[in-house]
């Protein structure tokens, strides 16, 4: 038995989202069939977690296990020319047979890019959050530090997602000013679903004076969603990168 | 009577090109049908020249007449909050009367773009031109180069498209190679149907070595579209600029 993990990137303007589900495309369904077309045998893949439609990845992760050898490279080659060109594999491997996408995961980082420029962009249009007001690096930066180390973050995970342990350590927030773009890395040991999207939307509520920093704490403490602030679009959000 | 400016960006992927057309979708409609829900009056407007299907702008320019003054400021918003997202007023004036769009016009740049990776980048796939293959920059600058001066460019022009004067000089062609990315800026005092795109095309051919380098003078001297090399995608070309 083989334990095949693929790396893959995605623009998730025209997914439903990364886990199948009926009568909408996703990625998951897309590169599904195109092994099942590869192997002439139904493929099954898990990946390191789901994305949510409209959501990108830069290097999401997935692996499926197979009786048949096939080199790397043409596992690539062979799924780049099945699957649609917002999908792109960039790299497979064979690893170990213990190796699981999910679990073997221990952390992941997301970006978060907003576009601050005086007017949108139509290029951009579906992949980043255009906000038009100046937007000061370092005091965003300060405001999203807050939200560092182990917190319940029950506050910024969508209500009908609840887990049992809403516990997640956020072990660094990076924030750049490149060219035209804000870029907010947050890498974490795991993330609640709409996690990174409500701390954005909540981060610039404070920014903008709408909600005090001192509230933050007790956003944790409410352990409510409506106590949080509103929701970053979708199209701004990127799976960067998951650690292993 | 008025005569307004205006400067336009456009993602030109889910477009038919600029110019109006039946049962097809064009920028040139889109903004016509804007300005006339705006001044609830029919405008036509006139853009520099026309773009293709797939081919993008970043700063068109159109004008158009009326009898009504509005802040120049209310068009743009106006414009902006009418039109899709694929199209992006960026700036609007009021210019003299003897003001014309194409005529007025004294020289363009376009540019066109190329990503060269190993593999595609999905969020690129409809505003670039993917080659994996490693290309030199000073390399493909010297071939380019050729091209450069007054020339009859018949060879470079749209069989169907041809026109009474096919000369038509190239000011400068710029290469520079940004992160993973080829731009080449053509500026000239004006364009033949493709010509960019055929230049483009032609000189990857030179690049690869399967045209010599001596034979883009017996390619302009034949005066014939099918002496040249293939027609680049639409999808990598920008109208950049311009000048009046």
């Amino acid at each position: 038995m083989y334990n095949v993990k693929c790396t893959v990137e995605y623009d998730g303007t025209f997914f439903a989202g990364w886990q199948i589900q009926k009568n909408a495309r996703t990625i998951q369904e897309e590169i599904e069939q195109a092994l099942s077309k590869i192997y002439k045998t139904p493929i099954k893949i898990t990946g390191s977690g789901r994305t949510d439609s409209g959501v990108h990845a830069l290097n999401q992760v997935f692996n499926y296990h197979t009786r048949k050898f096939i080199p790397e490279n043409s596992i690539t080659s062979g799924l780049n020319s099945l699957v649609n060109d917002d999908i792109v594999i960039k790299n497979t491997e064979y690893v170990s047979n213990d190796f699981h996408a999910t679990k073997s995961a221990t952390s992941k980082t997301y970006e978060y890019l907003i576009l601050n420029t005086a007017k949108p962009s139509p290029f951009y249009r579906n992949h980043c959050w255009h906000i038009s007001d100046n937007i000061d690096t370092d005091e965003l930066k300060k405001i999203l530090e807050l939200f560092e180390g182990s917190h319940d973050f029950s506050s910024f995970c969508k209500k009908r997602s609840m887990v049992d342990n809403p516990v997640r350590t956020i072990n660094s927030i990076c924030v750049r000013h490149i060219r035209n773009f804000l870029k907010i890395e947050i890498n974490a040991d795991g993330f609640l679903h709409n996690m990174v999207r409500n701390i954005v939307g909540t981060a610039l509520h404070v920014y903008r004076k709408e909600l005090k920093p001192e509230i933050i704490k007790d956003i944790f403490d409410a352990k409510d969603r409506s106590a949080a602030g509103s929701t970053a679009p979708a199209k701004g959000l990127y799976l960067k990168k998951v650690y292993y």
